[in-house]
C-alpha cells in the first residue's frame, strides 16, 4: 500500500503544496510545530533517509534549500531548521521549521491547530517566495 | 576569530573525531543527547546551512550518510535522526542522533554527562563501523 505522502504526490489526497519538481515535492505539515512548517519528500517511496542513493539524497537537500529560502523570505523567523526523524510515516520527509528558539523544533510538544484557510494562506505566501 | 569547530579542524583544541575527508569532519558532541550523538561539519566556515553552495551542501549530506551508516552499525538504535538548528555555534553542523523515541532528538532536554573515557570508547566504536 502506498504511503500517505505517495497519495499526496498522486493527488489522491489533498495537501497545501508549496513546490514540486520531477523528483521532489514540498507541502505544509498539517500538524505544524510553527506556522510555515513544511515537509519535503522524495517522490521515490523509501522509508529511511540513509537508504536513499547518494544522488537522490543530495538532490533532496538542494531542493530543500530552495524551499527554505522561500520560507526565510516569507515567514518571520531567525532561520529555518531541519529535522529528519522518521519514526512515524515510513516515507522519507525533511522537516523545515521556521525557528526562533530551540523549542520551536521540539517534536514532543503540542502541535498547532490551524484551519484549512490559515494553511492555505501560509502556503500561498511561501509559494510567492519560491 | 575562528569558530570552535574550525579550532577542532585545525587541531587547536581536541575532539573525539570519528571520520574526516578533505571537506568534512565528524566528531562526538561533548554535550550529547544520546550515546553516539555526532556532529558533521564542513571545513568551510559558514554560519547558516542554507548559505552553503549546492555542491558543499550535497557533499555534506552524502558524507553524513556514511557516518550515519557507521553509527547504525555500532550504536544500539532504531535509526539515526538528523537535526540542523544553528542557534548556537555559528558554523554549520549536522547533528546525527541515534534514535529510539522522539524525545531522543529533543534539544530542550538535559544533555548526558559522559567522561572522556566513555566518549573515547564510543568514538572508537563508531570509527570501526566507518
Amino acid at each position: 500500500m502506498s504511503s500517505i505522502f505517495t497519495k499526496i504526490i498522486n493527488r489522491e489526497i489533498p495537501a497545501h503544496i508549496v513546490a514540486e519538481d520531477a523528483n521532489y515535492i514540498a507541502f505544509l505539515d498539517i500538524m505544524p510545530l510553527c506556522k510555515g512548517h513544511v515537509l519535503v519528500v522524495p517522490k521515490k517511496e523509501v522509508d529511511y533517509i540513509f537508504d536513499l542513493d547518494d544522488e537522490t539524497l543530495a538532490g533532496l537537500h538542494v531542493f530543500s534549500k530552495k524551499v527554505a529560502k522561500a520560507i526565510d523570505k516569507t515567514i518571520p523567523c531567525t532561520r529555518v531548521g531541519v529535522a529528519i526523524i522518521g519514526l512515524e510515516v515510513p516515507h522519507v520527509h525533511v522537516h523545515l521549521v521556521p525557528l526562533r528558539t530551540m523549542d520551536d523544533i521540539n517534536f514532543t510538544r503540542a502541535k498547532l491547530k490551524l484551519s484549512q484557510e490559515e494553511l492555505k494562506a501560509i502556503a500561498e505566501q511561501i509559494k510567492k517566495g519560491f
